[in-house]
This record gives structure tokens, sequence and C-alpha cells, in this order.
């Protein structure tokens, strides 16, 4: 099998410094993949079958001058074929990869930035000496040093990057970004970093285990308990930001921000520490989570309900509402958390579907969906960077499909959960092509529910749910279907709205509509449209508006993908050109 | 080789479960070296020679049921013999360790304890869940729950150990103790977690690289740098407490201690938030540093001195004595920094020797002397785990030969800075017999200087040097061998007693007296009185005095000896026996 691989990257690698580009198409199968990062087309894309490939090849192999292709590892025999990590350089950078050949042709490939030429992450061997252990009568001692850093940035010193959000996803790229040497300013709305967990609802905990949830650089202690309560999440990154040195701005935010496109530079209006402080970044990062603002609910009658209607965003703790009775409108993971924290608070619970829910359970997650992050994993030599490299590898447009498969063994497993779900009236599906609860994520990054206790209660009638249109709502409850409900509180957990509309009240809603929307495939399904784009819209890459960006998602996504924004920022900061393959045209 | 490690552990093993304790014996050679931690003496021994192993096993081998014994790795061939990583069982217990073997005879063996079974570190696969996901209507969080054993810990629940200091030998022996579900409490006196650090002199950077300094658990990250500035190691501490949930108390002292005999149980009298908290642990641990209190400077005429006379532990910055004349008294380590600290500041310094110090460059000990803890062996694959056991494994009386050998090639090697210093008339050597910094250190921790930049200074006479006898402290300075030198500042390094002078004030001079000194190895030279014990005096293991311990030394000690230390502790609390085998006797 190594031979294979050898073989297949030396014809590659003659074939691409030929600069022959239908040679270069050869060696792929007709319907073969390639997934570039960064090292071709400075972008994240998605190359499905020879014409694609060969397009991308005709706009950026000449810039690339790729070089030194070669194995690292012994290739294994995979269900996409032969398959090895490899390694390579373009004219810029090095980069690692990964490849899969069958009958000798390739059916994916992945390529990715590892280090631009020069700026190498200073890691390892590269980990900055820290002193020049001399004496020195003009010595700036490091907390001096760090302590004037701190003060001038955003006043004296003008950040390279404003990164909106203290999150997982602002931390862990501004972490990149100070290895990198890329000065940046964290601008978060809480009084500490962290409480954007601590601020969320009573009873959550992670529901992705803790091999999947690491951080860049400093990866949780092997003590570490599976799932991560939201406090003790809070607690790390308030560390996590102290441990890397971040400059951070706390109880502020970004009010505004101008993009001035001959200056090339940004205006940004930060409310920090009582005053108005005008700092002038060259890039502007959302990191405000994975959704924008909440979708206010809008129902018929809602001005003359008498109790409470909040948003899911809104709720806090159940802890007013014991004997009280409560409708939950929604049956994604807001829903079901909430239901949850209702009814342990001792509420009388309703659920309330518009439409079926994708559930599936946290167990079956984590025996059959998370093999590569996992004890065994850690125990194999796994460890999370090339578990992260294994999953990148997998094109979204075959990752549909192994998901199709793997939900049609879920679905007989679980007979019995779901079986006993739909006796109770909950509505569940496995999304419109039963690819199951991780396309759905990406699709939509909504309606679907790790299953951590909620399907439990509504199984065993303790939580109810109802369904059909609702008619109205009324002084006291919700009229459905022509039937009258009675309800204290009401927490509509309809979700959010796309990142982008973060935009439109910081920088201008026609920046918010010229980016347009963030997240989704362009599957097709609803909430999805078309055509398809085999990978996420706007996130991690350039958008259709000058050096505004979108970064996060979970911890794994944040972890992963800081990497490559920080590279892109890093890149240009540098004055490395960066031409950009396919950049998406303005949305509007 | 494999085979040879095999045969003698097969023997090995077949003598002890034979409980023939001359057979067993005759396995090793005549001056053969068993050094054991825990395994088979619930205690830190080295065992040197057939006789004395003999000894220890007449009284220990029936009660420690030792089996399983497996050689865990592939065998080496080192200058000690083949050598391979072990791994063995006891009744209560499941070890690791090393052994070599030259001709069919042991050469040396190390045991340690890994795990009390039933009672294992809960890493990697035995990590705690996080929480049972499934509804809850009587939930309580973890922030609720750690909350609420924070508030109760030392009032309504008493700790099992009361750490006294929070530096890294408190913490580190606390996050263990939490890992192994030993309640514990540290008292530590400054105002923060990582103040015993940041209080220390402007200029201070550890002299150990970052490879050797990890603490348990959580290593520092890849991008941290080789030497860690003391205010950065501050913030690592206590970041590293509240990410372990180490119950301390700051701005807090331990001021009386008394044991109870019969209910086995200390009575301490705490000043925590202003009042006096009684506190009533099973075992006290002292953790206030390498050393005990400062030995107070005492010169003929010094109340006649008009100027500022100090020890080195109450200076912390020169910026006061720009362009004075400052005497520094002493030649080791923190003469040296004080001396260079002095000098940056602008003061016209001198140091008076009172006799040679050791000295040698950071960089030759970095080159010469951490194979085992450097970029190098972490691309190799080493641990920092391994690393420790295999410094573990080198007996004492073997370490005084390596040592030997490595100052012969130092000598040689940096010949020109030698002499560099010994023509600015600064008296240097390598020790009594020419071992070197690291057994003085081991010896006596002290007359010792890792140069980081003051030799140099001392060379080229930017610090003056003067010898010869103190007549008098002057009103102006002080008088050597009948000549008067005008100061308006003398820096005291006049050292530190030993750690069990921390004990008088507060449990009593009895006490401290019955412990008797700690550190030293019984060497025989100047501060380390024979006869040889083969161990440090009283670190780390059972002392004269019930449930007294000590704990500490720099990083690398209090990382791996925190670990036996929290076993000694957990057993005891779990009533496993722990019959120690030559237990110091009562000094006094």
């Amino acid at each position: 099998m190594n031979t294979q691989i050898d073989d297949w990257l030396s014809r590659f690698d003659a074939a691409l410094t030929s600069g022959d580009v239908s040679a270069v198409t050869a060696l792929f199968e007709p319907n073969g993949y390639w997934r570039d990062i960064l090292s071709f087309t400075w972008n994240l894309v998605t190359l499905e079958g020879r014409d694609s490939i060969g397009a991308m090849l005709e706009t950026c192999l000449a810039g690339t001058a790729p070089s030194n292709w070669r194995r690292t590892s012994e290739a294994e025999d995979t269900e996409d074929g032969a398959a090895a990590w490899i390694a390579f350089e373009t004219g810029v950078a090095t980069g690692t990869g990964r490849v899969a050949v069958r009958d000798g042709l390739c059916h994916i490939l992945l390529t990715t930035t590892e280090n631009l030429k020069g700026h190498e992450e200073p890691r390892g061997a590269l980990r900055p000496k820290g002193i020049e252990h001399r004496a020195d009568r003009h010595r700036v001692t490091w907390s001096e040093k760090r302590a004037e850093t701190s003060a001038r940035m955003g006043f004296e010193d003008q950040p390279e990057v404003l990164i909106i959000g203290g999150g997982q996803g602002g931390v862990a790229l501004a972490a990149r970004l100070k290895a990198l040497g890329v000065p940046a300013l964290v601008v978060e709305k809480n009084p500490k970093i962290g409480d954007s967990w601590r601020n969320r609802y009573r009873s959550l905990v992670l529901h992705d285990p803790v091999w999947y949830d690491h951080l860049p650089y400093l990866p949780f202690p092997d003590t570490w308990p599976v799932f991560t309560p939201k406090d003790k999440m809070g607690d790390w990154l308030e560390s996590y930001a102290s441990i890397f040195e971040l400059d951070c701005w706390t109880s502020s935010s970004v009010d505004r921000a101008t993009w001035d496109a001959e200056a090339e530079t940004w205006t940004a209006e930060v409310t920090h520490e009582g005053r108005t402080v005008t700092v002038t970044p060259k890039q502007l990062v959302f990191c405000t989570g994975a959704y924008g603002p909440p979708n206010t609910p809008s129902f018929p009658g809602q001005d003359s309900f008498g109790g409470t209607l909040i948003h899911s965003s809104a709720y806090h703790d159940g802890a007013d509402w014991a004997g009280k009775r409560a409708l939950v409108i929604g049956a994604g993971s807001s829903a079901h958390d909430v239901a949850v924290d209702l009814w342990e608070a001792g509420a009388d619970v309703t659920m309330y579907q518009r439409r079926p829910a994708i559930i599936v359970r946290s167990e079956t997650l984590m025996e059959l969906a998370f093999p590569t992050y996992s004890q065994e994993a850690v125990d194999n030599g796994l460890t999370v960077d090339m578990a992260d490299m294994l999953g990148a590898f997998t094109p979204f447009a075959l990752a549909t499909e192994k998901n199709r498969r793997l939900y049609d063994h879920i679905r007989e497993r679980d007979a019995d959960f779901y079986a006993a779900l739909g006796k109770a009236g909950f509505q569940y599906d496995f999304g419109e092509d039963d690819t199951g609860q991780m396309m759905r994520a990406l699709r939509t990054a909504s309606g679907y529910y790790i299953d951590v206790g909620a399907s439990t209660l509504i199984s065993e009638g303790k939580i109810k749910v109802l369904g059909g249109t609702i008619d109205t709502l009324t002084p006291d409850g919700v009229r459905i279907d022509g039937t009258d409900h009675g309800f204290d509180l009401i927490v509509a957990c309809t979700g959010y709205a796309s990142m982008n509309e973060a935009v439109a009240p910081i920088v201008s809603r026609e920046a918010a509509d010229m980016v347009g929307p963030c997240w989704g495939l362009g599957s097709g399904v609803r909430g999805d449209p078309g055509p398809w784009l085999g990978e996420l819209r706007n996130m991690w890459k350039p958008t259709a508006h000058d050096n505004l960006w979108f970064h996060g998602g979970n911890l794994a996504l944040s972890r992963f993908y800081s990497r490559f924004v920080a590279l892109q920022l890093k890149a240009r900061m540098e004055g490395i050109p960066t031409p950009v393959y396919a950049r998406p045209a303005p949305a509007a």
C-alpha cells in the first residue's frame, strides 16, 4: 500500500511541476474529491470531480508552486482506499494532508496549510526562550511588558484584529493569533471571560464528550470529566485567557464598526470601562456564537397573553415556575433543555412541536459517532489534531452518505427508544434524506436534540407533547386547532437568526445582506437552500465583505478552524499574497 | 536482551513467591541496589547490597505479597546493563518500576507504587463522567456542589489533610489528593495563589527549563517559553488551583497545631478572613518551600552599621539603590541573583564570599545535564513521567559517581569561563569530592549558582569580589582583614534554616527537634553529616512525628514526589495497612 501512495504522489508531484493541468486531473477518479484549506486556494474549498479540480488549478497552480510531496505515515487500508498522511510545500507555506488512492487514482485528497514559511507557529523546538540569560540594565520583565502591552492595546497600539465575542471561538482564535504574533483584541460583553457559559441555564452540561472539546495548545487534563458542566467550562475559558495572555476587554461592546476601503482599516466604536474608545483594526472577526440574534417570537394574539412570554435566550432558571404551567414552543435542543429544567424545578411542562425533530441518544452517539474522539482513540495514539484532520478529510458530500448509513443503524439499534417517543405523541424523523443529526447540524444548526434525559421524560409522559397549529395566544394560554390550553409561561425556543444578522447592528444592514447567511452546505433541504456548496457558508474564510470574518461553532470547530482563520489573518498582516479562489460574490 | 530481563523477572518472581529471602538476594549483584518507593516498605528507601535487601525482605516480604512481575517495554542496552520498564502487583497496589541486569544479576531495581487497588487515580478511562445524563428534580449542579464543598471545608467538613503553603509543592499535592478523593485544605499566607513567586525579586526567571518544570496532570503548553518568568509562574499556579478546584484559604496562616496522639488528630488554629478557625485534620503537611526560616545575619558590630542590613528574603527590588554602594554577603544563588538585580538597578555592587561556591553555566547544564528533560526527549517520545522514573532509577550513591564524571567534563569544556572567574578573584570549586552542583543541591541545597548572567559581570569586574574574614561591621560599612570598605546596603544572603524549623513555631520546639533536619543524604560533607542515608532526610515520607510530613522542592521534585505523598495519605485515610520499614527514630 505504501508503494501505491508513493507512486501516486510521485506522479502527482511531476504533473503539478510540469504545470499540465489535464495530467493532474487525470490522476483523480472522475468524481474524485480534493478538499483544499488555504494551500492552493487561500479559501476553504471542496472540489468535486475532475472539471472543478481542473478549473481551480488553471487559476491557482502557477501561483502556488507546490513541491516536495511525501508520505508521512504508513499507508492504511480504509473504506476510502489506501490512505496515508502526507506533507508538501508551496511557495509560501508548508502543508499537511491526507490522500486516499483506489486503483491508482485519487479518491480523496486533503491539503491544508500548516505553517507560513518564516512565520512558523512557535511550538516545541520553536517555542520562545522567554529570556536571554544575562544581566541587563535595561531589563523589562515579563510582567512589566505584559502590563504595558495590555495598557496600550486599543489605545496607543491598535490591534491588527478585533474579535467580537470572548467565548470559545474568540479565545481560541486569540490564542492562535498570539502565538503567531498578530496583535488581537477580544471584546466581550460579559464581566468575565467564561460568562457566556456561566450565564446559560442552570442544568447545562456539555453534550459532547471531553475528547472532542479540547481547545488549541492546552488539552484538558486526563482527570477532566467526560461531560463538562457549564460553569466549569466558564472557569476553564477564564484560566485559558489568562494562561495565553489574551488581551480581552470585558464588560465591553463593539457598538459600531465602519470600513474604510481606501485605508483598508476598520473604525470601531467600543464601549469600554464606561467610555467610548475608537479602535482601528485591519480585520474584524465576529465570534458571537454559532448563531445570530434570537428569532423573536411572533404569534397571533401574543399581546393578549396574560402570562410570561420569553425567548429561550432569556430563560435561565426554572426556580420561579414550580407548580406553574409552562409551554415550551419548539423541539430542538433549547426546547428540550428548557423543558427539562422546568420539569426539574417542579413546573407542569408541555412541549409544542411545530415540526418533526431529529432525536438521537447521547450514549448511542458516544458509542457510534465519536470513534476518533474517545479514550480508546487516545490510548491508540490518535491525537486530537489527527482526529480533526481525519474529520476534515471526509468531504461533506461523502459525509452525507456515511451519515445515512449510520442512522440506518441507529434507527434499528434504538428502535424501542424511538417507538416510545412516537407513542408519547412526539414527532421525530431523521431529516428529509434520513441523514440524521450531524448533517442537520451542518445544514441548519437547528431542529435536533442529542438526548441527555428529556426524551425519557417525554416517553414517560412527564413532559407532555402537543402538535397542530397555533390559532392564537389567549389571555390564559394558547389555542391550538380550536382547543384552549392554559399556561403561565411560554418559552419560545424558536431559534436564532444566522450569524450575519449580528453584522447588521454593528456594521450595517447592507453589509449583513451583502455577506448573506452563514452556515449550511447548500444541501437543498428546508433552511439550507441550494446550490450545493460543499463547504459551510461564510465560516472561517473570506466573505463578500473585505476584512470581515466569521469564526465559531462548537468547541471542536473553534479549535480546528481557528488555526486556519489565524493563518489567513497572519498572511495578510505580513503582506504575503493571498489570492482567494472562488471568493463568494455579494449575496444581495 | 528481553530474554535476559524476562528470565531474571521470572526467577525473581519465583524466589519472592517462595518466601526464600536468600534466594531473592542471590539474584542481586553483591553490591546491587534496590530503590523502593512505597511498594514493599511504605517508605522511600534505597537498599544497597544483598544484606540490606535481605533485611528489608525479612521484615516486609510476607506482608507485601508481590506478584505478576512483567516487562512492559523493549529492553535497552544501557551503561547500567540490560534495562527495561517493569510492572508488578502487591496485595494492595499495582506497581511500576525498572530493572537493570548484568550477567544475570540485578544491578539496580526500582519499585514504585502506582495505584492503590480499588482507589485508582481517575485518569483517562477512569476519569469521572461529570454527570449522569438524565433529568433529575434533585439535581445539584457542579457549581452549587463546588460552592458548598468550598464553604463547608474547614468548618462543617474537616479536611483529611491540612497543607501549609500554597506554592508549587502545596498545589501539586492538593491536586493529587483531589484526584484521589482525599479532602485537603491549603493554607497560603499571601493574598493569591502564585504570590509566593510574584513576591520574589523583580528579575527572577526560572533557572530550569520548561521540560523539567511541569506540574502533575496539566503540562505547560508547547508554546510555553523555555524559561518561565516568576510572575507568569505565579499566574500559572493561580490558574492551576482554579482548574483543579483546590480548596485554598489565602491571606491565611496556620498559627498553632497540636497533635492528639489518642484521637490521632491535629487541632490547628488558622487565621482566616480575620478570625481564628479551628481545623482538625488527620494529617499535617509542611509545604513551606525547600527551606525553613531565614538564617538571620549575625555579624560583630552589626548594630553600629548606619546603612541598611537585610536578609535576602527581605530583598525585592534594587530600584532604591541606584548609585549606592551595596555589599552582598554570600556566593550562592540568592547572592548572585541579588547582586545582578542591584547592578541592573545601577548600584555599585560587591560580593563577599565566605567560602568557595560551585558555579556552572546554565547553557552547559541544558546541553549536558537535562537529556531527559528537553525538546529532543519529547520529540523522541519520552514523557515527563518516564523521565522522572528514569531519574528516580539512579540510586543516589551512583548519582554521586555519575556527577563526578559530568563535572570532570564540564571543567574542561568551560575552562575559559572558570579561568576568567578565578582571575576576577572569585573562589569556585566543584564540592569536596568534585561532584558538582546537583549533588550539592541534594546534600545542602546551598552554596551553588547556575550562571544566568552574574558570572560574566564578575569576570568583567562589574560585580567586585571580596574574600577574607569580616572583622566587624562599622557605621560606614564593613572591616575585612583590617581594611574598611564603605557600603550603604548590606544584603545577607546567608541562607535558610532546615525545613523542620518551620515546625517549631507552629507545633513545638520539641517536635521540630524530634523530627530533625530535612534534606541531605548523609554524605558526610559540610552541612550534610553522615551516616549515609541513601535518600533525602524526612522528605515525602514518614517522619519521626506521627502524621507530620514535609513535601516540596523545586517544580520537578514537587511534581514527582507529590504522587507518593498523596498515595501515602490516601492509604492512611482508607485504612489500608501501611507498615513503615526503617521509619526514622526521633532525632533528639
